[in-house]
């Protein structure tokens, strides 16, 4: 059902031109975009369209594109155009505009994101974009920071304490990442979780510690084993490009990350997830993190496509809330995100908490129907899949 | 309006015995009870029953009255009648009892408490009531629990970190406790919570350690001052009967406690707060917290009696669950009990969240409009109130 050839079959088939399929989301203009997606809607597939990766070279005119300017300043960003930093940023900034553009695309009824840049009086800043209320979507942020600054003593020592080989005390930061969590309104469309972020740290003698960390993850109120297994599958095929060993690996540690443990459940039907990535150069692990996050929009978008039109009533509503009270109890508990957001001194609350539900519920001690779809996915919960069977193979 | 004496007066102005007003709810059926009050709300005023200590002189027929069989075996209860962990245990017995009675009291349309009697396999056990969905109370939690078994080493740590003397490593511990919050329907109704336990831990030497924690604290959607005042003072009065020093000191501490830092807010309009609680004597200490959880009921009925019928809108309602939404971040990020009890191993977490709302909600960047009803809390919650006009004294 889902894979790269399937939409250039159907455009070819329906005599659309196949410059469609291959267009840069960055370059191009909403409306070209929503008339694309329209059109795939509109033919009742499920077909997604491959992205084509134009790098990072950006010229001014690119940047246009954005949801807004960038944090560092246009000269700034120019005359450092090989520094990962610029790199990064420009990166997420890209990763950003894309996907708020294609989830603005699937809005019939013109809800757009409401974009908020600020600064960070400690260096740095940010660029938060969320569509509250839409038809599709009910509440959809997508956010981008760039900040730099101390680490406390407080934030080396938990770094110190997963493994990071880092002096002790204070440490001169720069962070900067994209991440997004899309609640959509249809109980049928799961919810997407996705974060790309890279991070140094200078110590005394001057050498600078990098590494990359991030994932996806899926979470959906009812199951649908498809649209599992092509989540899975494009992210595989992202990761396989660099190393046939990520996908296996960043899978299982995905379904031990996002474990909601008083609940012996996980949060969702996983996806990737990893940390503390600097092998095997700064430049290919670069280049996985950008196919893994410009893997997003076609893990998710022909989910949104293929159900946002799904019946569904006050039961599958229900459900779906109290799914969402389980999410704010991942994200407020244990999310080492969240957490580390929130702690720091100075943090903009609200841009952390875009990731919460606009609505969540907390029935005492619900339980689904035995035999229910309900208990279908928190069987599946419970017991993480191997979606693409891949189990007894060699890694 | 809100005092002791204004029921009797009530009473005797409409010619009703004095001994309703003076009742044991304990041996006192719910339809008599729903009767009493039933005549108050009538009677369009906000008066209250003061209600008579009987002390926890048990009989095996008064026990008949909790919602459940107690945890520890009546044999042992009525052999240990002077230890303090078997009157603790029967006094939030009671405590719970009297509270879940007095709610329902309030539910015209017979919604009842849910009651789960629970053991837990480390020793110990509970009794959850949760009545949910009612007309007035959309989710309201009732909870002892009397647990024992052996302190982990981090949690000992944790104890030694704020000051306990404590000798290090695991050590036996036996806790009682009841617990409770209480979301209501109406806006103009606030939510309460209050919490009141007994700890001891032994150490090798075979000597216990003891002490009492516990407050009350009041959560409104729209601010009464008026009501405020009444909850601050019946609690005041609580405490003024024990130690002149307590009501100032706790209201501070209650204040520090119930803090989302990360907005810079206050959960609510404070109450009382105290932890490690062993002084001057067991026996009165036990005494002013036995006060302290029989004026919940007085500081907090009149106010549901008062505002449950009280009109509101769309709008009301969606701020209430925006605060609702506030209410959840504190419990699951900064509440210490919360956190203890879900970090357990073979915790009962139905009966941790049950704290937790029917429904919340969370807007990106909402903000009351300057000068509304709304922004009249939130100034509150920034800026805590000296509720009875104390400052400047001496304490």
């Amino acid at each position: 059902m889902f894979n790269n050839k399937l939409l250039k079959l159907f455009s070819n088939s329906c005599g659309i031109s196949r410059r469609f399929s291959v267009f840069n989301p960055t370059t191009n203009s909403t409306t070209r975009l929503r008339q694309f997606l329209i059109i795939t809607v509109g033919g009742g597939t499920a077909a997604y369209v491959s992205y084509k990766t134009y790098g990072v070279a950006y010229t001014k005119a690119a940047s246009n594109k954005f949801m807004a300017d960038p944090i560092t300043d246009q000269k700034t960003l120019n005359s450092n155009r090989n520094d990962m930093k610029a790199r990064m940023e420009l990166f997420i900034m890209k990763v950003q505009a894309d996907f708020c553009r294609a989830l603005e695309a699937e809005e019939e009824g013109g809800a757009v994101f409401k974009v908020d840049r600020w600064t960070r009086k400690e260096g740095g800043g940010g660029i938060t974009c969320v569509l509250q209320d839409g038809e599709v979507f009910e509440k959809a942020g997508v956010n981008i920071s760039v900040v730099s600054g101390t680490l406390s003593p407080q934030a080396v020592a938990q770094m110190r304490s997963r493994g990071k080989k880092l002096q002790e005390g204070e440490l001169p930061f720069f962070a900067a990442g994209v991440s997004s969590v899309i609640h959509p309104r249809n109980p049928m469309v799961p919810t997407i979780h996705f974060n790309y972020r890279y991070f140094e740290i200078q110590e005394d003698d001057g050498s600078i510690q990098w590494w990359f960390g991030g994932g996806t993850d899926l979470t959906p109120y009812y199951l649908n084993e498809e649209d599992s297994k092509h989540f899975h599958k494009t992210l595989k095929e992202a990761c396989d490009k660099h190393n046939k060993g990520y996908y296996p690996k960043f899978k299982k540690w995905c379904d031990d990350y996002f474990h909601v443990a008083h609940r012996g459940e996980r949060r969702g039907v996983g996806g990737i997830f990893f940390d503390d990535l600097d092998t095997p150069t700064q430049e290919q692990a670069f280049r996985f993190v950008s196919s893994c996050a410009e893997a997003v929009i076609p893990s998710y978008l022909p989910l949104v496509q293929k159900h946002k039109k799904d019946a569904y009533g006050y039961h599958e509503r229900q459900w779906q809330l109290l799914r969402r009270g389980r999410y704010v109890e991942f994200n407020l508990i244990y999310d080492r995100g969240t957490k580390f957001g929130l702690y720091t001194p100075g943090a903009r609350y609200e841009s952390i908490l875009m990731s919460l539900p606009l609505t969540a519920r907390w029935e005492y001690m619900h339980a689904p129907q035995p035999g229910s779809k309900e208990a279908k996915l928190t069987e599946v919960l419970r017991n993480p899949r191997d979606w693409l069977g891949l189990e007894g193979e060699a890694h």
